[in-house]
């Protein structure tokens, strides 16, 4: 089977590895990047070096193809997963693009084809573990989601780095969160409600609220529901401090006869500053909670796992758990595991329990262990 | 007699203010900015718009005038002072310019004109200070300057605000301080070796190495030497924050196509943000501490200020302390206290008892007092 992956960043090159140990795939990579691709071609994977914004050129490179990885900035991820759509491509898709999902649904229905989107940690493990611990209960009433990819080495003054854009970042700190509460949509800014969250063998971290629910606010009628980032204490405040100084503002402002947007710039000032390098290591956090009613009991369950960057093959941890749980769910959809066509959002898996089992067992095999714990407050 | 204002800023506007109820004085403002003159205006004032940055526009500007008060940003300043003197003018300047003043010693006593540079609240009145103390005393052993202007109403998240452009703030806060240790020339960064200190009646603020010493280095023999900056607390880190990002640096970056330097933007981004507004209350702090031997006992001499915002006149406690220093100096100028010739730093008036009382006594009358302290500490 021919597997194709859209985009080959550091999640992009850990799911390429992963997936051509298996020997019944056959794996390509494209990129615009060539040095990207150069180290790749090293690593034994067949490149393409390609401008995957031309749709033409797109539709080129997938129409041989049986599955499609897209892993493309979240900027481009909606069009290239319709044109993919179009080509009557199954996709698994860790783009997380703003726009939503299910608009895609009729078409992908009247191909005929799968695409699971949001499959990364979080979204992805994150809501498939929400769907996992809900079928063991009678009655959910609240589920809170902690995610957080954060480097080993803190340094000031952000203390933090990540696998992917910093545009992809600093959307996600200016983009307001959606959440449930009592049954109602609510949206507070992001950066908003911050916690300090105690992580067994890590320390205190902060948690604040960012717009991660995303598919599940429609898919799930928990009354209460939220997602938080988790990062080191105080680089909420830095995030505030620019963005209250109006450097993720995206209005254009008049600058020596020219109009520019400050987050561009931003970005631009910032981009080598906050991306993880090679070897640079780091930690994923993922811990949802979930009460909810069982046997006429108040119960807590709980679903946890950290992380640690892979020394051996030098992969980042944010890399792995986003990209392991995208591959699984490739190779659960050309095991013939995954059955159903349109849109399907993660937590639609989790109420599969060959498919889960089926991940979560993949996923181990990976070194990423979801520790599971049960808890009555009542 | 006629003097003329160079700059129409919050600073220029109190000194001609106050200058205009001199009888003998006739009070003249120049600057590019009409809507600065409209209110000069409006207050009596003869005005003239000009772009003073063209030397023959100034020349001819001035060729009339008696006396000058330099109130140009900084990096206008050495060449608006230069001009003045080629003309023969005797100048007072509060520029406060990045260059050497003493450059233009030669020119000045070629044309035999007095130019007192450097002449505001710190440096200026704090130097003045200096040298007054020091002549009550046998042998100076240190001297530390503290300063600061401070807005009433902290807002976050720079709970600062200035009454001259946030460029010469932001150079403040990139400029190496050059301090002395033990007789020793160093350089130490801006923002560097912060220290809680308490004012009485305004709480806990932050200082921190600034380059304020200037004339002083060159001027004066105390083998121990600083000038530092108060803050409220949290300032100082949340500018590091922006140096370390790079918003600071003047190294030029290719954005888009252009070149440009991070702290232009940084400027132009958060000029409005850091400006004082009309009607804004300030507080200026100054606190000039002096260990030394007097008849073979250690004592320490301190003379502290805290000034207000001027609310029947709307004019700033920065713009009262910088400028009533300046006018008081043009004042004892213009009735002959002042007879040298060539560049004079402030610290040289403090030496002359006449002079010093003089300025004590006007900056007394406008209602800002200096306190004074002698403790022993041996």
């Amino acid at each position: 089977m021919k597997v194709i992956i859209l985009g080959a960043g550091l999640v992009g090159r850990a799911m390429a590895l992963d997936l051509a140990r298996d020997k019944e795939l056959k794996v390509y990579v494209a990129d615009i990047n060539q040095t990207r691709l150069n180290q790749l071609k090293i690593e034994g994977l067949l490149t393409y070096t390609q401008d995957l914004s031309q749709k033409d050129k797109l539709q080129e490179l997938i129409a041989d193809k049986d599955l499609v990885l897209n892993a493309m900035p979240g900027f481009l991820g909606y069009q290239t997963l319709k044109t993919c759509l179009e080509s009557g491509k199954s996709v698994v898709d860790i783009a997380f693009f703003p726009e939503d999902p299910f608009s895609l649904n009729t078409l992908a229905l009247e191909k005929g084809v799968t695409a699971v989107v949001d499959c990364g940690v979080a979204p992805g493990l994150s809501h498939i573990l929400a769907t996992y611990g809900l079928s063991h209960l009678d009655r959910g009433d609240s589920l809170t989601i902690y995610v957080g990819g954060l480097p080993v080495v803190r340094q000031w003054p952000f203390e933090y780095k990540a696998v992917f854009s910093p545009s992809d970042l600093i959307e996600e700190y200016v983009r307001p969160a959606r959440l449930r509460e009592n049954g109602r949509l609510v949206f507070k800014p992001a950066l908003s409600e911050p916690e300090l969250v105690e992580v067994e063998g890590l320390g205190t971290l902060e948690a604040f609220n960012t717009d991660g629910l995303r598919t599940l606010l429609r898919t799930l009628n928990i009354p209460d529901m939220k997602e938080k980032t988790l990062r080191y204490p105080g680089h909420r405040e830095k995030m505030l401090i620019l963005k209250e100084a109006g450097f993720f503002s995206s209005e254009p402002v008049e600058f020596k006869g020219q109009s520019i947007k400050p987050v561009e710039f931003t970005n631009h000032l910032l981009f080598s500053k906050l991306i993880l390098g090679p070897g640079e290591e780091d930690i994923t956090i993922l811990k949802v909670l979930l009460t909810g009613e069982k046997e006429g009991r108040k119960v807590q369950l709980t679903y946890e796992l950290l992380d640690r960057y892979d020394r051996k093959n030098g992969i980042h941890s944010m890399a792995r758990t986003t990209g392991y749980t995208a591959t699984m769910v490739i190779r659960a959809i050309s095991l013939g595991l995954i059955s159903e066509r349109g849109i399907i959002p993660p937590e639609f898996l989790g109420k599969k329990p060959e498919v889960f089992s089926f991940i979560r067992h993949g996923l181990e095999e990976r070194g990423i262990t979801i520790k599971e714990k049960i808890e009555n407050l009542s």
